[in-house]
């Protein structure tokens, strides 16, 4: 299959390389790692085993690559204002639009363009940095849930899930794209702002009782709003919690994407993790007040360090 | 009158050298000072002019002191557990004891142990910071209100209040203790802890709408539970909330003790600022929530910055 990956970040790239290792024919669209990637290659460091791209396909421009079958989109969502044009020119007939990118909103912004008969949304769930230009590495995890945009399990879905499955990425096809969203918020707003506000890792966070119980509450409120979205099925809020925790425990003193990008100095993606799911839980009448403070204490920290 | 100050930090070298400059006998217990302080005196810097006092009672130890008239206490709240053994040696049959501490409880621990008849509450508004040893810097304001641990205007109260105007101190006599104290935790508890857990200036927080909004918040939620002590009289939540931050904008680019404590590496005043309130609150039926967030977030860092 011709893919496309736009955001060849540490997730682009890393599920990039697996697709091309199995043999599809991708088109990374890259930045930072331009030249190291097309000059040397790209190295992905795994547990599951290294492996090395000597030919990798980048370019500078979408312009360059032409129409493709699929599009995978791992652009950090505060760049979603360049997200139209940098995908425009990858569509043709038949090209399929898959944003495996964080938070809500990212599958409305592409249906509104471009048809919202071609758009995916899917979750990852995948401990992945990247190293010096030119290597991913991967640490922990790595599975992916797609669903279709418009709903229902379509084979199309299921036929690109088993394409993922076939090149080594554990991954599987739902119907609700609404309740995958929400169940990877329940993790998201809590970790990833609260490490990126307080330089500190998952285990420091779970380790101290106070944020613990906070963790817990945001957690809660995240799945009451949740459940008054219209899921095919409801949320166990107990039960989820429970296992949100212990899987967290398991990865040990993990940092979160917003962790990276507020040490790296990069924009945090507010809207997309705090912002939408906000003005949602506002429209369903769910009071989420740690998580509006949490939302403010990131706003202000961002602004001023963008300042100086 | 022979003073004792116990806890000589800016706050207790400023009002004792106004004391000792107005002629009183003052006595300061010094740890950090000692020897700059008594071999080369104590200056002091303000807008309302500079001065200098060449001879300067310092001492190791409360021992050495005796007994008192009037003991000052400027101690920081973490080091409570030593407030005890600190002021007992300056204690005769009819000395005073003045805490002009931040936060809760602080009366009520002197009240256990001496006596409550002895014990004068009392709150600062006071911009001061120490410079090199010997050195205390004014910046701003410096008004006291003191008040009868058991309430009411009494004699003394008042004599105290005049000993302090005639030494440059405003100071105003008040009868109800609970209603000072909880009217400073209105700044103290969103000021505080929001300053020293993001880095950030009072006037940084108050120019983002998010974190002004979230002050607001966090003033009315103290204010509805200091309503709620059996005050002489309410706060008027909305008039006192706009005096505090417009109070708050005239003082520019402050940073509270809690954040200068935080950027030193020094302990945090948690359970006098957080701790002792939100026990309140919740004895009231009060919640606070951004409160309570607050301070898991600060207990979460305070204890993981200890750890480093």
């Amino acid at each position: 299959m011709r893919i496309g990956v736009v955001g060849a970040g540490a997730l682009g790239l890393y599920y990039g390389a697996l697709l091309q290792r199995a043999g599809h024919d991708l088109h990374f669209l890259l930045r930072r790692d331009y030249q190291a990637i097309c000059q040397n290659g790209l190295h992905v460091r795994s547990p599951r085993g290294d492996f090395f791209l000597r030919h990798v396909q980048g370019y500078r421009s979408t312009t360059e690559i032409g129409s493709v079958e699929l599009v995978l989109i791992g652009l950090k969502t505060y760049a979603n204002k360049h997200l139209v044009e940098l995908v425009e020119p990858l569509v043709g007939p038949h090209t399929l639009l898959l944003t495996l990118q964080n938070g809500l909103g990212n599958e409305e912004l592409l249906a509104e363009t471009f048809d919202a008969e071609r758009v995916l949304g899917g979750v990852a769930f995948l401990c992945c940095n990247r190293g010096k230009p030119g290597t991913v590495h991967h640490l922990d995890q790595g599975a992916v849930r797609l669903a279709e945009f418009r709903g229902g399990l379509s084979e199309r879905l299921i036929r690109i899930a088993d394409l993922f499955h076939q090149a080594g990425i554990p991954c599987e096809a739902c119907a609700d794209l609404q309740k995958i969203r929400w169940e990877k918020l329940v993790w998201n707003i809590p970790f990833n702002g609260l490490c990126a506000l307080t330089g500190l890792s998952t285990d420091r966070l779970l380790a101290c009782p106070e944020t613990r119980q906070l963790i817990r509450l945001m957690m809660s409120e995240v799945i009451k709003t949740a459940n008054l979205q219209r899921l095919d099925s409801l949320i166990d809020t107990e039960a989820f919690i429970e296992k949100m925790l212990r899987v967290t425990e398991e990865m040990g003193g993990y940092q979160p994407s917003m962790m990276i990008d507020r040490l790296e100095g990069q924009p945090l993606e507010l809207e997309a993790i705090y912002g939408q799911p906000l003005a949602r839980a506002a429209d369903a009448g769910v009071a989420m007040p740690e998580i509006a403070m949490l939302y403010a204490l990131l706003t202000v920290t961002e602004r001023n360090n963008q300042n100086i």
